[in-house]
């Protein structure tokens, strides 16, 4: 086990009609931006208890983040908060929202010039405004980690940042508030939490059996509940295990002390930014790729995870370690979610991709050599 | 799964080496009660590596700390805080030197008159002195939880109490702190750290599949790597899967939204009291016993536990339940602690524990109803 450092201060409240405790969880001297993102909050009632809970409240209303939140459209957010002389930032809405309202408690009290240098090289956030969550979409872990993933629309760049200064102070977890979302956010979601577990876990033996058996737990919890989950009309017990399951997936339990990967998230983020495929899509398309490029080097770990996860216990080690990723490309598939570029009409124009991570010197995987060759080599594998 | 909330703000500082960390984490303006047990971190070279992080500071020293901390002990440290002006103790030991210190923390600025309430009958405790630890034994899991047990010597008593002011505001973990402990302490602490997830895992279904797997984790962890951790020398491999297990299976994750027993710990502490066992050997009496007395409320969950955890796939429902009883006890064996009253010398003069229960009128167990005439059968099946 490497040395490591664990700690996350944030607060979850989690289960039914919990989002009457924001009453509590908000000082009352606050003015709080209330944010959200196209309006489904309004719709399914989440958006009305929030306004019950702090009736009487001085609050600012700011709507529109776009799912991949937009660096321009959170610098109106940024505008919006000084002008108004803003002091708590809630969140109401999926990750997206949340990764757009950590960003924008950064920004609004950045001393830089330009807050995209937040994302673009690094400038360091030492101090945000104070922010909460209700959310309404299981699938990134944005309300139990201090991470943020923000595109500019200009650019066509996806980029991430993280600091404990933007951890959300509270997290409210109600599995109902999440009854109405449309089966592909529901996939998506299930897809992301896999994947993000996954770049924590399929690397390679770090004395870690503790590490990875919380990692297993994960990944058996949401395959064995992904079918209840997407269900209709959906099960509250299956929803509120998706909902901690996405949760433990990104909260830097599974993580603590093992090597990591991320090459996927890489990868998928610039094919969000290039093509506009979803977050989740992206991981389905890449990471069954990724592993098997990788598969000598993830050998011992896809034997692990196929005998464990899978029960893959028969054939030779090659062959189990394909079967491992057959099996885990045919679970994103079996929540409908397409594993590869052609399906989603994508055929080509993918070299930008490759040519970014040369650009900018980026190399990723849990070895640190996964560049720009490497890249395009997974991106064949993803036709 | 139950609604919950959870918030667990601990900085852990893992790995070897990390004693060093102190010098950072501890405000350079505090004057520091340093706090410690029968001296064996004297002895290893803890101690001197907690005065070379500390060089320069103002340190008051407090030793003498026993295992099963006493009030009376505990409370000449009070004395000591309030005479020297300490502003932030340290915990250099291990759970039951924490434990203690958490107390000292409470009670050094508790307004009462006498801050045994704390304990007898939970009087709030609403703040604390800051703490932190640097720990040398894996089992309590108080380094990254904020409970306290105490035992008053007068009484013959040992209760508990916890509070987040007490939660450490950093916790050291180095598994080498841990490398000169005896035999005796490593494997109470493997059966306390098992324990602490059974008492949290081991009840009924409760749609929770993620903390079900979250706890089998840890279990099959301590039984995989137990053999290794009582090796000598040490493997530092094992000794910081023991830590990192030891701590996990008591800050709370395990444990979320599902129902707890306890019933075990209650037992165990009063026969800690009146006849001295060690903290883990009372555990390893008592909790074979308490599942064979609530084998049938808890047989679904012995079955999940049989299969998953043991193996055990084979006869009836009935035969597997004894044997997942049996596996347990057998485990704790294995690791050389007894699990019988008589092997300790004991045959007689336990009443005075359902007298107890009965003069409080507390009763235990998930379902709340093991009262006085459930723990005497219960001890009975301890003989």
């Amino acid at each position: 086990m490497h040395n490591f450092v664990f700690q996350n201060p944030v607060k979850v409240v989690f289960g039914k009609g919990t989002i009457e405790k924001l009453a509590e969880l908000i000082p009352l001297e606050d003015k709080v931006l209330v944010a959200y993102g196209g309006g489904s909050v309004k719709a399914n009632g989440v958006y009305d208890q929030v306004l019950a809970a702090l009736k009487g409240r001085d609050l600012v209303e700011f709507g529109g983040i776009e799912p991949n939140p937009r660096y321009e459209t959170l610098m109106q957010a940024v505008g919006l908060v000084r002008a108004q002389g803003v002091s708590f930032l809630l969140a109401v809405g999926g990750g997206s929202v949340l990764d757009g309202v950590k960003f924008v408690a950064a920004a609004s009290v950045f001393e830089g010039p330009e807050p995209w240098d937040i994302l673009s090289c690094g400038a360091p956030v030492n101090r945000a405004l104070p922010l909460g969550a209700v959310m309404t979409l299981p699938a990134t872990g944005s309300e139990m980690n201090c991470f943020s993933v923000v595109s500019r629309e200009e650019t066509r760049e996806k980029l991430a940042f993280g600091a404990p200064a933007v951890y959300p102070q509270f997290s409210i977890l109600d599995p109902e508030a999440t009854f109405s979302l449309p089966d592909r956010q529901v996939a998506n979601g299930i897809v992301d939490a896999f994947a993000h577990v996954m770049e924590q876990y399929m690397t390679y033996p770090a004395d870690a059996p503790l590490q990875d058996r919380m990692a297993e737990a994960v990944l058996a919890t949401l395959i064995e509940i992904a079918p209840a989950a997407m269900a209709k009309p959906p099960s509250y017990a299956a929803r509120a295990d998706l909902v901690w399951a996405a949760t433990m997936a990104l909260n830097g339990v599974v993580g603590v002390g093992v090597p990591q990967d991320w090459a996927t998230h890489g990868i998928g983020h610039e094919l969000t930014a290039l093509f506009g495929l979803d977050h989740g899509q992206t991981l389905a398309v890449v990471m069954p790729a990724l592993l098997r490029h990788e598969m000598a080097r993830k050998k011992r770990k896809l034997l692990q995870y196929g005998e464990r996860i899978w029960g893959v216990v028969q054939g030779s080690e090659d062959e189990r370690a394909v079967a491992a990723v057959q099996k885990t490309e045919e679970f994103f598939r079996s929540v409908g979610v397409k594993t590869r570029l052609s399906e989603y009409g994508i055929t080509r124009g993918w070299d930008e991709v490759p040519a970014r991570f040369e650009h900018r010197g980026t190399k990723l995987g849990e070895h640190g050599d996964i560049g720009a060759p490497e890249v395009r080599e997974i991106l064949e594998l993803c036709r």
